[in-house]
């Protein structure tokens, strides 16, 4: 996307004299894909409780953010913008709340369950999902369960939940306790989930004593439980005397504490309310005068959570701390910030970001053409039984594995004159129909609720122009989005079909030279820069275990004109087999120079102690399911903006009908990118006046 | 090995300016492992008449070699020599005549069977392999050819072959001509063989008539030959007239001229005599007054080889040349030399030397360990079923295999329950037993053919010393082969047990470093400078296909006292996590900071187009095996030299069961390599006076 070229270039620029570059196109701007699983490579694999057994081994501190589902479908869009940005700061895991009266199990996008999914999936983010059980059935509950196996979670927070009415009364063989339901997943799922449950440092409201809650918490773990979070609380002594007697009755999981920042009055006594606490004086003494002041409130809430959070740690007897973030950001992050916990700069396992659902746990090779839309690749191939590994799929291995699975049969079967004389092996059509590992699922529905654009259908005509007069209004569309200047109208182009995000301010530097390309119709949406061996930890382009060293090819992607093609296409004669390109319209064939159709492996890492690591390829299998994808954008994130039969939709159109997409590989990654040349070339042959063939004329 | 060492070493020093080194390791000097596939990747899978339509089309002309089986086992350890010499040259071919009188489809050394199946599987040399049928039963020769294709043989020449005694006559349903063998390969190995056969020039000495021997000709290639090679001659007209006879009556495929230059009088006449042809008149002038001048016979045949060649490649209608060897090389080379045909430095497909049996076809990884033995290696893996191709395997993929194949297992039976009840899965222990995938096979026998050592017992005792002292002689005879100085005794050390080859004269720059560790004791075997992205058409570290990158990190390993091991174990925790390594005596376990016992790839290639290709790994699993061998061969190749219970077999079993196997890998591979400076720390701390623990003197 033209975002990533921009900081790419500006990168590039910048380190122009060791002829690599900066960002991967891979990672987009932290609003949108840097939300990659922020901690190291083995913890990919490991469940939850392992994560923190080893955190607590090495003495690392952590923190994890709870968030309650939205209740409007903006309201999701939002949310899930903002688990990026703060997935970034490096929690250990968020958890979502579970609504009885929302249809939590849903798959309506506010849903807990639906919520949870997309943290997970699309996000990356180690997730509990919270689970009352409470006046439900088993057999709801399992189903519940069993979708949220389904959808790749793996933490269940198992509460009783609020009793519905006053007249209820324990059931026999119901859910009772949240104990029932602790009981009730490991019968089930047995080692499946990771389990956490409740603890209350005064004791529960409805509990007979607070000895007997401590009871009722042992018997939680007992049943099966791996940690405890406890419910908010006010001073650190609270918590330090509750732990230290949950530790005299024989609980030996990790206890963590639930901190509430303060962020405002009403939502302090709101909460208060619910959770049958009391304010300490202390608090009310300094609150209740600035009562009217949100900042100030917000402010001591930051100071005072600080504090606590300070003693807390220094105790030396508490891992990691839990935060109620009442789905704001600000306070909290303040308050991680000062702690030391937000991770400025999270290492990111791969330049891409990492889904953390179970499935795709291997996963670490993907096609550079969704890099600005992460989220619409893992949908497309959230179906796919496994993901690559250490190399991009490709047909012959495929065919190679099919006759594997030929062998098996035929060794399971012990009768190979049955594959002999019927030509064919069951097995192979069973695994060609139900694997879909190398196809890529539809995507028809472009306003999936995680592939929104934050951006309303007015702010977009306004971006993108009301009224288009010829192709040169879209040039110009392009134009300005690269540029940063405000287009005719006044208003600066903050995003683009294939990137819903702004373009990154700082990044100038290569302005001139997209400004040139893109208002003369060659129209950027992707590319990376090359980078010749920078270290793993580099700021901006590293990914990887410390100690390594990230390598790019220069990569450029954009839609042009048949004519500028026609030139291309002869410019590139010249660039072999240095240049590796697929050029394809919305219809046609592939045509390319990609040998035997191979994946280009365009980055690539250098670690100790492994192999090699090539996180993102150039496939052009793949890159036919992008080619319907990119073409797809132009109709239904633009020219549906306008009405049918108008002059402005018809321009969209054309484009869309005749315009190629075009993507170019420099292979020669030692040495500066060529690409800008290539293109300057064509434009070159494009201006020179017409030569007769074979240049007789001249001689 | 040490002769790599110092290749590698000495390119090192000559490039430290840009911190690149030269060599790799995996490909020895020429005289032992070049022997690589000298063509093209894509060569790689196709089959023998593909490479000829594929050079055909492209206009590139080739040539091949006849050689016949050798009388004794020591001619077979030269004639295999020999094929890694002539193999540098890159023939398309070679093939080997079958001889009834000498065993020729038996196990023994010398036999036509084995000595192609050496070529192909040891040599990496595309073969064909004679077959006679005359006087043969369908069952035996239904055998040769079964068991030929078991070896990895893919490539037939069917001939006739010659009566044994007088009273022969043609049997009903027996083989009576080529062509019945032909059919015979066709009808029971359907399209599996290539299959060759050959043509008479001046027709065949027992045809009724130079037209009746084409018709014959016409219904072997009708039959289903492939291509046709031609009986000797002395004329290149008497070649393109035949060969303009046999397009006459509609023979299409491929007639290649069979070469035969005169080398000597003496076998020339023989030959003369068994083919029954006559020497032109023109010819018999110039060699009966030279007859006893054997040098002067062989100018004038290399002269006439030339020439007669030229006219045949100048007619347009022959894309390749054949050449009668008679199993001698000087005047061959010479004559391609002069043609230009001889490809004085062959691209290499890959870093070391290509085995060319079709099962081992994707493989592309190997462990470095075996780099001077590649003979070994390909010994010991040869009943692997698949081979590692992108990654190299490890327990972990094994695994995700097991699994794959136990689900198509479900699928098939169809019958979950059983595998659930039984909790194992039957195609999983088939695997497993039949699966060897993971395991090297066993080398007991240090005196296989192929791996034989080229010196006699006498020879080895003056190079290694009829009579050790102590641990220093040995390190004396290690200093003596690195300096190329002859030792005590007069004699240079041309070899080791772990490197059968000289010491390559050119390598003398890095004599100091070498010298000085091998003196103290670090005994090195094998190594590999680091190099930081050289062109993959660098004349000396280059591979793979052209326009690419070839990187390495550099590699030592060595053996070494326990003493040196404890001091060095200190040292490298200052090294962390740079350098990795692996530490083990002849009993014990793998001494390691390798993260998670992953393969560390120690050479690699980025290429146009393509996918990252990493040819050789550091693997801690067949380290192990590799250990075995490595120890063994202090016992089976230097110890047993000496009397039971000698002082000097006392001395090396001493250090078989007392010294450690090492190996270092520097990670830094963009850095100049750090290895030196790791020994030198350890030499600094095994020399400085003893210090107390924690320092706590010195405060």
């Amino acid at each position: 996307m033209v975002n990533q070229v921009q900081r790419a270039d500006g990168s590039l620029q910048s380190c122009k004299s060791d002829s690599s570059g900066a960002s991967n196109s891979g990672e987009s701007s932290k609003e949108s894909s840097r939300c990659s699983t922020p901690v190291l490579d083995a913890d990919r694999s490991d469940r939850l409780r392992d994560k923190m057994r080893r955190r607590m081994e090495s003495g690392d501190r952590w923190f994890s953010l709870e968030f309650f589902p939205p209740r409007t479908a903006s309201g999701a869009v939002n949310l899930i913008s903002r688990f990026d940005r703060m997935g970034t700061g490096g929690p250990l895991f968020i958890d979502i709340t579970w609504h009885p009266a929302g249809d939590p199990g849903s798959d309506k996008e506010t849903s807990s369950m639906m919520i949870a999914s997309t943290a997970v999936n699309y996000c990356g983010l180690e997730s509990i999902l919270h689970l009352t059980c409470c006046n439900q059935t088993k057999e709801k509950i399992t189903g519940y369960l069993a979708k949220a196996k389904h959808l790749g979670l793996k933490n269940i927070m198992a509460l009783r939940g609020d009793p519905v009415g006053a007249g209820w009364e324990e059931e026999e063989e119901g859910f009772n306790y949240a104990t029932d339901l602790v009981k009730h997943i490991r019968s089930e799922f047995e080692d499946y989930f990771d389990i956490c449950v409740a603890g209350y440092p005064t004791g529960h409201p409805e509990a007979e004593s607070y000895e007997e809650d401590l009871r009722h918490l042992k018997e939680k773990v007992d049943a099966g439980a791996d940690f405890i979070i406890s419910q908010l609380f006010f001073r650190a002594d609270t918590f330090l005397k509750f732990l230290d007697d949950c530790r005299a009755i024989g609980i030996t999981c990790p206890i963590l504490p639930g901190i509430f920042p303060i962020q405002g009055y009403q939502s302090l006594r709101q909460l208060v309310k619910l959770s049958k606490l009391e304010i300490p004086e202390e608090i009310t003494r300094v609150i209740e005068p600035i009562k009217d002041n949100d900042a100030a409130i917000r402010n001591y809430g930051v100071q005072q959570a600080v504090e606590m959070c300070r003693v807390l740690l220094d105790s030396g007897k508490v891992p990691g701390l839990h935060f109620y973030t009442l789905n704001r950001e600000v306070a909290i992050m303040e308050v991680l910030r000062q702690l030391g916990l937000w991770i400025e700069d999270p290492r990111r396992p791969l330049p891409w970001a990492v889904s953390a659902h179970p499935k795709r746990k291997v996963e670490d090779v993907r096609p550079i053409f969704w890099a600005s839309r992460p989220k619409s690749y893992i949908y497309r191939t959230q179906d796919w039984d496994e993901f690559p590994n250490g190399r991009w799929y490709n047909t012959h291995e495929l065919k190679r594995f099919y006759l594997l699975v030929n062998v098996v049969y035929v060794l399971v079967k012990n009768d190979e004159a049955y594959c002999q004389t019927t030509k064919r092996c069951p097995v192979v059509d069973v695994f060609r129909g139900n694997s879909s590992s190398p196809a890529f699922g539809e995507l028809n529905d472009y306003y999936l609720f995680y592939l929104k654009s934050k951006s309303s259908k007015d702010a977009l005509l306004q971006m993108w122009g009301d009224e288009l007069m010829n192709e040169e209004s879209v040039y110009e569309v392009f134009t300005c989005y690269i540029t940063a200047q405000p287009n005719s109208n006044g208003h600066k182009v903050m995003c683009l079909p294939w990137n819903d995000e702004p373009l990154a301010p700082e990044t100038n530097l290569l302005k001139d030279e997209l400004e040139k390309v893109n208002r003369r119709g060659v129209l950027t949406i992707n590319s990376q820069p090359n980078i010749n061996g920078k270290p793993s930890a580099d700021p901006i382009a590293g990914w990887g275990p410390a100690g390594g060293y990230v390598f790019q090819k220069a990569y450029l992607e954009f839609f042009t004109s048949s004519e500028n093609v026609t030139a291309l296409l002869k410019v590139l004669k010249k660039y072999e087999p240095r240049v590796n390109y697929h050029i394809v319209n919305v219809h046609g064939r592939n045509l390319t120079n990609a040998p035997d159709m191979q994946p280009n492996a365009v980055t690539w890492g250098i670690f100790p102690g492994r192999e090699i690591v090539q996180p993102t390829v150039v496939d052009p299998d793949s890159f036919m399911y992008w080619k319907d994808e990119a073409f797809a954008l132009w109709i239904e994130q633009w020219a549906k903006l306008y009405e049918d039969e108008s002059p402005s939709r018809m321009i969209i159109k054309y484009i869309h009908d005749n315009y190629f997409l075009v993507n170019l590989v420099d292979n020669d990654f030692p040495l500066e990118s060529c690409l800008w040349q290539v293109i300057d070339d064509m434009f070159k042959m494009l201006d020179a006046p017409p030569e007769p063939e074979d240049g007789t004329v001249s001689e």
